[in-house]
């Protein structure tokens, strides 16, 4: 299942768009629940059914979701699942209820519907680079469409109605996912993020709250949504990423300018690390793809397209890896066959890496 | 001073004669004291000054030393002493005392005399590979015909007399410079060390008494010299340096059974390393060299010789980067310029590295 996305490479890791060196792709998430339906917390098996139905036929129906395919959780097995996870289609907690739950996932993947999670729907848009305003666009004319065949729950007061309070209101999160290598390595981020968080911004490591932060990637989204408009949320949002983006490129070139020889040390080692290991482990890959992808945007390593990293970053997590070799395989297993991978795609060197010839 | 060292590989060096792959050089060394005059450590200076004639002036009208040059202590600098340490042709002790001192260096390095070290005369014999039978007629062969101008001090009862008593007897001390990385992997060294020492041989580090082993090198040496003929002593080093070659080949093999990829890994992340670090220090560069040394002798590593790694061991030493680049250098330099030197000499690839190409 979902072999031809492995075919073509996901769009919002294609290492275009604005700030895109930086910024690896945007993303903006809708919360909906069809009104006269309880939500599904507390709905039962078959008033979930329905929803799943209702919500399909009106996919179905919409004019702006014409290219892309509908799944039903049933058919998709663990391994897919972690599949989707890795490619942010889906969150962690989701296709746990595989009899109810479903999923749209646009051609492309710049657009997906997750039904029955938290809420009867969580409308995502992602896209390449510093592109919010964008993904919002595309997010908010999904909402629409949709809405002309489903009535949302709606309050005057309160905005959209949602299973948790934290998403009520515009049920709006947008956030961005952002690689801070110089941030990280000044040892400026923990300050930063306690600023941040003061703007109503959240901020956490690109994998799951509480373990480790890899691959100095970052995610900062919105924590209130209430009494916020969507515009309101968008703007702060793009005001705090733009800082750090500055931040970022004042702590490289203080790093140029004191440290010069040990970070070109450091990115070069992490180079030759990759380009020869026989074991990688998928947490260490992502810090030294962090450390060769500074150095591209430093414009130490030029033979290298950032497109190349970022498409290491998503086919050396676990469950990409095994799809992308039509194979199942332990931890050990794996990690003999990324670091074998990797290697595959550095001696590939300048051509962008076509993802057919390593199958 | 000593720049045409430089131009020629260090005989040693070469990855050549018996088990090179495991002995990088044999070594033998004789005290001996010309009767009649006191011993250095009680000598005045006059005294030293008469020896140290007397000595250079048997070296010229020996016929085995035709080939070579004399230098006295005074112009030999810091750096050239660093060199010359480095090179294992003096002590860390010698050229102390710049006045009374001085030194035959054989060409091609294989024979070398220090004149007033701790001892009137220490003669040197340095051969590449399991060599000690062969380093050994050649130092007696400089030691008889050194005999028949000078009168060696010679006891019937105790043999050669030297300043310690550890050295009295045959005055010889004969040693193996060995390269185990397998047995340092399979933790089995701190065992072996102990058992070898039982046999009246003594194990240390490559360099130093006391510091860190680099590179997994030790040289193991005889202990005692009384009461034992050299042939006694000879035996039973290449008796022990056998077996540890076995060990070490058993090491490997077993490390190949259970932990081939762990191995395999750990080799080519030095490599990698190697081949593309901005910061090496000496200490790192040689347990990095180690293991590529080790994939070398596992046939994993093809394209580099094992006598381009005994070069890179011997010219990243300080003072030999110091004369090889001909500029002085503080310790951060020196680690910059070692990694650019060993960069380039990686990228060279299989031709056997060429000396006056780097300059």
């Amino acid at each position: 299942m979902f072999e031809q996305m492995l075919k073509s490479e996901s769009v919002w890791l294609s290492g275009e768009g604005p700030e895109h060196s930086v910024v690896l792709s945007s993303r903006v998430r809708l919360a909906r629940n069809v009104k006269g339906f309880p939500y599904p917390p507390t709905s039962r098996s078959e008033g979930k059914r329905e929803t799943l139905e209702i919500v399909k036929a009106a996919i179905e129906k919409s004019g702006s979701l014409k290219e892309g395919k509908f799944y039903f959780a049933k058919p998709i097995d663990e391994l897919d699942r972690a599949f989707l996870i890795e490619r942010h289609l889906i969150s962690p907690e989701f296709l746990g209820d595989k009899a109810n739950q479903g999923i749209f996932i646009g051609d492309g993947e710049n657009i997906s519907i997750m039904i029955n999670e938290e809420d009867h729907l969580r409308i995502q848009s992602i896209q390449s680079g510093l592109s919010v305003e964008s993904a919002c666009e595309l997010a908010e004319r999904v909402d629409e469409d949709l809405g002309k065949v489903l009535e949302f729950d709606f309050d005057r007061e309160f905005g959209y109605l949602t299973s948790c309070p934290t998403n009520v209101g515009t049920g709006m999160r947008a956030s961005v996912l952002i690689h801070l290598p110089g941030l990280a390595l000044t040892r400026e981020m923990d300050n930063l993020i306690s600023s941040i968080t003061k703007f109503g911004l959240a901020v956490r490591g690109f994998y799951g709250e509480g373990s480790d932060v890899l691959g100095n990637l970052f995610q900062i989204s919105n924590q209130t949504t209430l009494g916020r408009s969507e515009d309101d949320i968008i703007d702060s949002l793009l005001k705090v990423t733009r800082q750090m983006i500055e931040y970022e490129g004042k702590a490289r070139e203080t790093l140029l300018a004191d440290a010069k020889d040990q970070i070109e040390d450091k990115i070069w080692r992490a180079y030759g690390i990759l380009k020869h290991a026989r074991v990688l482990t998928s947490a260490e890959v992502m810090n030294l793809l962090s450390a060769v992808r500074l150095g591209i945007g430093m414009g130490m390593i030029k033979e290298l397209p950032v497109s190349s990293v970022n498409s290491m970053l998503l086919l050396t997590q676990p469950a990409h890896l095994q799809k992308y070799l039509q194979k199942r395989m332990d931890s050990g297993e794996r990690d003999e066959a990324r670091a074998e991978l990797v290697r595959k795609m550095f001696q590939n060197g300048s051509e962008t890496f076509s993802q057919e010839e390593a199958l």
